[in-house]
């Protein structure tokens, strides 16, 4: 009754148009993120808003990435790759990693090392999670990677860095 | 050969710890969100800062439910929800929807709508979005469902809120 109820519902409901609903997820504040990957399939990295923790057992984040991504074949080639977390001082890197700048340009703007996974880990981040992709399902245009964290790090009083309303936002950390 | 590589890493590195890995989550800004459903399961809802954005083809958010959480059974029973996402003057919501307050005291605290699911809209919420959830995967101790999009409303310069560093931040709507 209740799923009749809703089909009807459903069918009377215009569907929602792509642009209605590209404004009103511009109302949902994220922390932008470069993320990086590194080995056989090739070094690269895009900027993400589309991240947030699964789980601590195993402690486990989530990526979504656009299947049509220039970064996309690199990793999920390699299967691994670093979430870092950018700070309030970092949007020029965020800038740089979401356009169409050559990968190489792109890495040469910062400092890295690496850690478990080989994949390029950012000098400063707010945070940084290395990770093994431990699952990934198709929605759309998109894959939702599910990520394990196999090391990390946490940068101590580092201002956050928020993408809201279509612009940065700084937002201070605790003293 | 690569993974051979990666498999000796992992080997070596020390499981990553779960405190560690909420502290350096608390790095990762997060919008904050109500999160509602109601139907033969049940009325129910929680505070959620595990939310964002798959894909706009179709319309699809994906937001993360502890397997445990009270609210888990009304949601995957009615397989219906509504994300609504706080603005910067509901922050007192989001302590009642993510404590212990029975459902019924939470939802007095409010007014509510409903669209094309059932599920309670938010009046006022900086963005609200009605979907039936349209994939789960369980992931360690939490569910991740992909809901697709059936209807939406955003509120015209509604400033957002934020949770980082484990306090609350307000950011500014574009004017």
């Amino acid at each position: 009754m209740q799923l009749a109820q809703l089909e009807c519902a459903t069918n009377l409901t215009p569907p929602v148009l792509k642009q209605d609903y590209r404004d009103a997820m511009a109302r949902l504040a994220a922390a932008v993120n470069v993320v990086t990957t590194d080995g056989p399939s090739g070094r690269a990295g895009f900027t993400a808003t589309a991240v947030c923790s699964v789980t601590d057992e195993p402690p486990t984040l989530l990526v979504c990435l656009n299947r049509s991504a220039s970064a996309h074949p690199a990793v999920i080639g390699n299967g691994i790759l670093c979430i870092n977390t950018l700070s309030c001082d970092q949007q020029a890197l965020s800038n740089l990693f979401g356009g169409k700048t050559p990968m190489a340009e792109r890495f040469a703007a910062a400092g890295w090392s690496t850690w478990a996974t080989g994949a390029p880990v950012l000098d400063d981040a707010a945070a940084s999670f290395d990770c093994r992709i431990s699952q990934i399902n198709s929605v759309g245009t998109h894959d939702i990677l599910c990520c394990e964290v196999l090391a990390l790090r946490r940068r101590d009083r580092a201002d956050g860095l928020v993408y809201f309303d279509r612009d940065y936002h700084g937002v201070c950390a605790a003293i």
